[in-house]
């Protein structure tokens, strides 16, 4: 039997609209991990009648009810109630989370705020469930086939408890031996329909469930199998893994939860490379990705984000002549660019950009989204054109990550590569 | 007599959460506008059976149910029979909507792809609702006191129709006369319940319904009305405007749906005053937030991201004297590099930061979210010592926010600015 769930986002924020629900989408996906099939997400104000109702119907279905929100220390926050009530259990205080509650508040020299008890209150029969990180308490509850989880509406509090405790909580209370275990590699550089048509095979794979995920150019494709542990589930993965890398080579980027500005910053790192950025279109947004990665300053020596003509003459040494004779977007200023942050910064590696973002600038030569990229390193300069679709957004996104991909085919070969995405122009 | 809504979103990639469901949220703050109260949302797996009865359902509460997602070309695009069967109606053939999807494609030399004028169907009795962005056609139909929108779940698209002709025809389908108005300004630079303080009154207006609404360290604070139009709204909401203008000063940065960095790019632009940065700890975001406003190229000459020592002495003229004696994250130094920027850029404004943004580099002297922020103009130089809490994006998020209300205030005023945000540390 497949155990279902389903999860309730409970408070007048979301549903009025004022807090986006993310809380919901990350609950699904770990659910999925340990096997449920969720059926459905609910997002409801914290009226008490209406939530006893909506939980009670679930727990009627069988299902395993994952609730989010509502369990603070004010009169509003009902969802304790409710779940006592929709279990048929009394709602009692839980001495032990009390004391430790106390402990916690007079360990940072804090009174205990009035009503903070109401934090400790659950269900007769539950299982308490510690919070590390917040003050409310949390807790799981079996009911037939389903059940209750009881969480915080915190995004961190709620990833953190799942992570320390609810999950092998739920393996134990559920009796979950055989679990789902994925693996996924994430690829940049190519259309979706290229690449679903050249992992066709492994994607309808019979031992494994595939799936490409698309976050933009950035894609995702994973494959997971009920298995007892993940050495088992590998013997399926491990394959599948392998030969998507065979076919797709230098496209994939990176093995599970790995954005590729971190990749980027660590195989910069590893082959001990300092990278210097010269960026016009871009903007800064090279930069930023890169000083997201904590350990970035072992590897970025500057950007020059050099926005108008004046500040490439003067900052990376472009010639005004060239300026005047083939524009800022150009094959040639991008090159100047680029050797010109090599001179300047002594770094070992470098990547200009320069184009027209939009929605202005545009022309029937050069529309928006006309951007010449520029890589250098030792002696070598080498330019591409790319055909960037999209808005400003959008084009400035592609563009930043297309040089981030650079960089990283250029520390991964020890020298610049020749294919950097799919949208640099054919010649 | 209130009407209500329920948002439904159909899809599996959203019950299994990889998509986080955005259309929701904003589709709930659009009903709350228009005055309907919002009962719920819910996701749900492209199953028609459970569609139908969840339809139905919502329609026998008399409830407007809004749809996003399922209407596509395929076979697993369920949503229009649903909608009819729930209706009790016929799914119907709009002829007059298939001639036009055929003109699409032809207009742009495309084959009319099998299987597309499923999105062309709609139930008996419906009204017609154009898709402008995408291919497939949409409807709206009234059933009791509540009705039903069919609408993709394309977020570009879904917002796109609503502006375009949804919201007017559910305005005329509904005879809602009396709708919601309302008015927002948008605040920087104080903790929130010091804020709740300060316009506590305004907030609790009899008149107008108020509330703030808190991203993080930018606050709105809105006010709503029911009024017959916008001109008779404003006859409570704009004193309520003009008091909380007048209670907060230059905490207030705009009022509307505008953003700090776009304020601040278009307040430069009018003054005609040229910008440059100098980012150490930011890694180049204040530079990407700046470029985000169309025009910006008026206003920004450049930015140094000079995340090394190196570049800190090479590209602004910082003394390795400085650097030896108060190191990079000091007073000194970002003072010198205030000026060196100004004097390299020959910007009529600067603004310099250097920090300590973590997880690593902080020290007891000196620990994380220890930032030194100075700005230039004229000839006068003028640093503030920031403590930002949290983790390293929160400290880039903060700082780049603050440095750009710096600029804002500068600009506003013709000079340095004394307060610009409320985690400047008292001297």
């Amino acid at each position: 039997m497949t155990n279902r769930a389903c999860i309730i986002a409970i408070g007048n924020e979301v549903v009025h609209g004022f807090i986006v629900n993310t809380n919901s989408a990350w609950l699904a996906r770990e659910l999925g991990e340990l096997g449920f099939d969720v059926a459905y997400h609910l997002s409801v104000n914290d009226r008490q009648e209406e939530l006893v109702q909506r939980i009670k119907g679930a727990l009627d279905e069988g299902l395993f009810v994952v609730t989010t929100g509502g369990i603070g220390p004010t009169v509003d926050d009902r969802t304790r109630q409710a779940a006592a009530q929709a279990l048929d259990a009394e709602l009692k205080l839980d001495h032990d989370a009390l004391a430790k509650l106390h402990e916690r508040y007079s360990a940072v020299g804090r009174k205990f705020p009035e009503g903070s008890e109401r934090q400790c209150m659950r269900p007769e029969g539950s299982r308490f469930i510690h919070n590390a990180f917040g003050t409310a308490s949390c807790f799981l509850a079996r009911k037939g086939d389903g059940g209750i989880a009881v969480l915080p509406g915190v995004p961190r509090e709620l990833k953190g408890i799942w992570g320390e405790e609810l999950r092998a909580a739920i393996i134990e209370e559920f009796g979950l031996h055989e679990r789902y275990f994925s693996r996924e590699v994430r690829v940049f550089g190519i259309p979706e329909s290229n690449l679903n048509n050249r992992v066709q095979e492994q994607l309808e794979s019979a031992e494994a469930e595939g799936a490409i995920l698309v976050d933009d150019a950035v894609m995702r494709l994973r494959w997971r199998v009920q298995a007892g542990d993940q050495a088992e589930a590998d013997k399926v993965l491990q394959p599948l893994i392998e030969s998507v890398r065979t076919e797709l080579g230098d496209l994939v980027f990176a093995e599970g939860n790995v954005e590729l500005e971190t990749c980027t910053v660590h195989l910069l790192a590893e082959k001990g490379l300092r990278v210097a950025c010269a960026e016009s279109c871009t903007g800064g947004m090279i930069a930023h990705l890169l000083t997201n990665v904590p350990g970035s300053s072992d590897v970025l020596v500057e950007s020059a984000v050099t926005y108008s003509n004046d500040a490439k003459v003067r900052r990376l040494g472009v010639k005004p002549e060239t300026l005047e004779a083939h524009g800022a977007v150009s094959e040639e200023t991008a090159r100047e660019m680029a050797a010109g942050i090599k001179r300047e910064s002594s770094a070992d590696l470098c990547v200009a950009v320069t184009g027209i973002a939009g929605p202005g600038g545009g022309s029937d030569e050069k529309p928006v989204g006309t951007v010449w990229l520029a890589a250098a390193m030792s002696d070598e300069v080498q330019a591409w054109h790319l055909r960037v679709p999209g808005d400003r957004e959008l084009v400035k996104w592609r563009t930043a990550r297309t040089a981030l991909n650079t960089l990283r085919l250029a520390a991964l070969y020890g020298k610049l590569p020749e294919t950097i995405a799919h949208w640099v122009a054919p010649p």
